[in-house]
């Protein structure tokens, strides 16, 4: 077996672990750095654990909303808390609909179940919302609110666009993972071509986990430091170092990079060198 | 789901990724260290491609030589070069038999299809045999001499049984397998739990790998050294470094360690503390 004969659901696992293990990475969960309550081990855990779910996205048939509500459930079962949520939401549709173009008419045929199971899946996990949400998941009215107003998954997107780079990415078509997938195979191969990616993503948007969690200015500060370390301004161990002790982790571009690598491998991006 | 309730072919998977990750282990690749041509991310591609034939032998249909072969094939497409032979030689028989009883009860079973569908694997693979083994993998006479003698692939493990200690696991019913599994149940949870196995496996036998590779001198310095870090006569990470310095990698040692994980998983030892 040649591993671009790999199946769809293989190509995605092989990206989260890809991702995951790729170093040093700013501030976030790699093979040389773990946070107290999620390691390593609880990264690699999930992709183990999302087989099933992927496999579903794979066959085409079931509903969207659906299999990422299985991801999520599949992979709830260790102690390290939410690991690839957003990963997920860009994984199930570019697998689903095999590639941007497919996974953008699967995103538009989305309906109110797919919405309702979404936000069901987002419940088990503790994934922040921004305090003023009015579809805040802990509401019990908020699936009331979904079904009266017959809103898609894509319309809940849609709602979250402004201010989530993960759901941006159904709405605008997918335009930071298709970029990701070319910085991966303009950077050569492996690791150092993930790292580099992430770096280049990092420093071209505010990361919109990093904004949930401490602001804009902040975000807007870790996105000026990766330019500076691309540039050849700063290095990149003192970044990472910096990030991890102030608790900076760009979680939305690791899952857009995740994504991107499934994207590159696809394409014949080698992981191995 | 609790982790409780995951499949067999989940926790053989779960079992090869928490090995790789445990660190510091003498020698091995871990994720604090890399071989040159064999590196943390080409064992946890392994793991992710292991799938379809772990869930094979969950089915308990085909034949072990078989499904041994099909693990074999489908982790050898990437460039790391042999990572989970001995591993899959234990894994594969206890997912079958659902424990070590019955996977003593399918060893004995096994026939000469197994034989050479074994040996087809082996062939696939770079691993060592003793250069003056008569059923030597690279002579196209042996499968002849495996059909001729009507040799079952537990014949084939009696005769590598006093060379590779991996092949005497089926031929003394899983002891050191069995030993791994209580040892992890007594050192605690987690990381630190299979780095004390590990250790504490190492000091007790020779391991096989090493001495196909160095000599029974060069393993059995190892072994005291193992006995001397547990002892706290030596540090660990000076007898790690000093290995990976002279390349005397516990290879056969990993691999039962991996079994003994797979059997303590689903006796309820927790990796995840």
């Amino acid at each position: 077996m040649s591993c671009l004969l790999m199946r769809a659901a293989e190509r995605a696992q092989l990206a989260m672990m890809l991702e995951v293990c790729a170093y040093p990475k700013p501030g976030n969960v790699d093979r040389c750095h773990d946070y107290p309550d999620t390691r390593l081990e609880h990264f690699l855990a999930s992709t183990i654990f999302a087989r099933t779910a992927l496999e579903e996205a794979e066959q085409g048939t079931g509903r969207i909303g659906e299999i990422i509500k299985h991801a999520v459930r599949d992979t709830n079962c260790h102690l390290g808390g939410n690991t690839h949520f957003g990963a997920f939401i860009l994984l199930i549709p570019l697998i689903y609909g095999k590639g941007i173009p497919g996974a953008l008419s699967a995103i538009e045929k989305t309906d109110v179940s797919d919405a309702v199971a979404f936000y069901k899946a987002f419940a088990m996990t503790s994934v922040k919302m921004n305090t003023t949400d009015e579809l805040d998941v802990k509401d019990p009215h908020t699936l009331t609110l979904i079904r009266e107003r017959d809103m898609t998954l894509f319309d809940i997107m849609r709602h979250s666009a402004p201010n989530d780079m993960v759901a941006r990415e159904w709405v605008t078509g997918f335009p930071l993972t298709r970029r990701g997938a070319d910085l991966l195979r303009q950077s050569g191969e492996g690791r150092q071509a993930i790292v580099q990616a992430f770096l280049t993503l990092l420093a071209s948007e505010p990361d919109t986990f990093i904004i949930k969690k401490h602001g804009l200015a902040v975000a807007r500060e870790t996105m000026y430091r990766a330019r500076e370390v691309l540039d050849g301004n700063h290095s990149l161990e003192a970044f990472d170092a910096d990030c991890i002790a102030r608790d900076i982790n760009p979680g939305s571009i690791a899952d857009i990079v995740i994504a991107s690598i499934y994207i590159a491998l696809g394409e014949g991006w080698s992981w191995d060198s």
